[in-house]
């Protein structure tokens, strides 16, 4: 079976998942996903990108919110708070069963790449941190405690000089008959993954095709501060806009009806189609249509 | 008002001091805990004497179980062994809470006694380990895993020759006006306190009246292994094998009625009374026995 590798952040990018580990067998799905949201809150080591990802290709996330576990309690950091602990980041009682595991792994010195289903993008220390006119913040201090209300002027990536591809993600990309970029926030989701050197070489060196599929829809995001960062950084949401953080990296985006007429990269192939994921069908009808696209169904 | 010092396991003590602290003044009383069941679990440092007598004291205890918090859940724990943890040291979502925040502190350097509102014995490692004639147990592994089914043939207190008091134990006891010992379990509740050779010594030193309560009701222990292991280890139950555990360092024993007329220690005063804490009635009355044994009421 043809291998796809998917460049992915949490939300969007784990709805895109869900949709394609349903048109192709998931075993030959490799997802490289964002480390630069990670944090350590309350002792505990927290990947909030990497862990959408599981949540929601395991049917455990919870839909509504768009984040964190189903059936989810606030107990433990209720009592966290009542004994003077931080509690600014959500960590849901279920959060904290993996978390536990998880961070108690990675102190006996087992690396990321092996505590989590996915690849991230990097063992190493890579952080997302953004400029703005109130000052530089952590991504997950800037996004969640400040709620992303300050304008971002441009985003960091704290290691990531330094960081090296985690084992088996050049591999993957090497062996992949198609690379897709989900539709994820370019700047704070896909561009912590891109920022490692030889992953983001690896992306302008490929032979196989790599397409995006845009995270705007009408040039909104459907959630988060996409739209807001692209005006500001690239100066406009059109797929053009969207296409300019991806310059050299894919031959095709993907982007909503909805979008259809707006300003385009010629130097990109564009399809128009739905890329709203509103229930089950739809996930699947996008997936079909990036694997199609990709010459690959 | 008069300084009262009391060394004190988890249940049994916890209870004794919920007692006391509604008879004098709190501020009057300062517990010295035990550590030697402390252990570190998914990565949490867990100290249960401390907790048990931090929960009782606070009215958050689950008063049925006899341990942990009331109102708890346990969807960490399920989470977290569905992830592959450990899930035999049962860790509720609001006890986690706690752990979280004090594990936190003890990596940023901070010592034990600064983390927690009663005086640990000590700052430093001491653990107990139960010698069985099925090998030997760290306390918790042989209480909780093996549910304390294995007889004990011994104690020792690894680290216990290098423990030095916490801070303000020593000034504690040498300001006292009475030295209490709570009804806990000689072995695994009082022993690892008096393990530490300064606090024996204080003890030993003392010049002021020291007041053991029994834990054993009619020659058995209301919770836990203490009847088995003074049985074993003393050769009997009786007042007289209680007061062999504490060898010159108490000056009055306080028993049940129910075990008048058993074998005492010549060398210690023995007072009758009722020791069973059935409930708030109960606990004051037994306090306020103390304080007049100890002459300060």
């Amino acid at each position: 079976m043809p291998a796809i590798v998917v460049l992915s952040g949490g939300l969007g990018g784990a709805r895109f998942l869900r949709g394609l580990v349903e048109v192709v067998d998931p075993a030959d799905v490799t997802v490289i996903g964002n480390v630069g949201d990670d944090l350590e809150v309350l002792g505990l080591y927290v990947s909030p990108d990497l862990d959408s990802i599981l949540y929601t290709l395991a049917g455990l996330s919870d839909e509504e919110r768009g984040w964190g576990r189903g059936d989810e309690s606030w107990r433990a950091l209720e009592e966290a708070g009542r004994f003077g602990g931080e509690t600014w980041f959500q960590l849901g009682d279920r959060d904290i069963g993996l978390h536990l595991v998880r961070t108690e792994a990675l102190r006996r010195g087992e690396p990321l790449s092996a505590v989590t289903a996915e690849l991230p993008a990097t063992d190493g220390r890579l952080r997302s941190r953004v400029q703005t006119p109130a000052g530089e913040f952590g991504l997950q201090e800037w996004f969640v405690a400040r709620a992303h209300r300050d304008e971002v002027d441009s985003v960091r990536f704290e290691g990531g000089d330094e960081a090296r591809p985690a084992p088996g993600v050049l591999e993957a990309l090497d062996a992949a008959d198609l690379i897709v970029i989900a539709p994820s926030n370019p700047y704070i989701s896909v561009g912590p993954i891109l920022a490692v050197r030889e992953i983001r070489a690896a992306l302008e060196g490929r032979h196989v095709p790599a397409v995006a599929v845009s995270p705007m829809v009408g040039g909104l995001a459907i959630k988060g501060p996409a739209d807001r960062m692209l005006e500001r950084m690239a100066g406009g949401t059109t797929p053009a806009h969207v296409t300019s953080c991806y310059k050299g990296l894919i031959d095709v985006l993907l982007i909503d009806e909805a979008d259809e007429g707006a300003p385009l990269d010629p130097s990109v192939r564009t399809v128009v189609t739905k890329t709203l994921m509103t229930d089950a069908a739809a996930r699947r009808a996008l997936a079909q249509v990036v694997l199609s696209v990709g010459a690959l169904r």
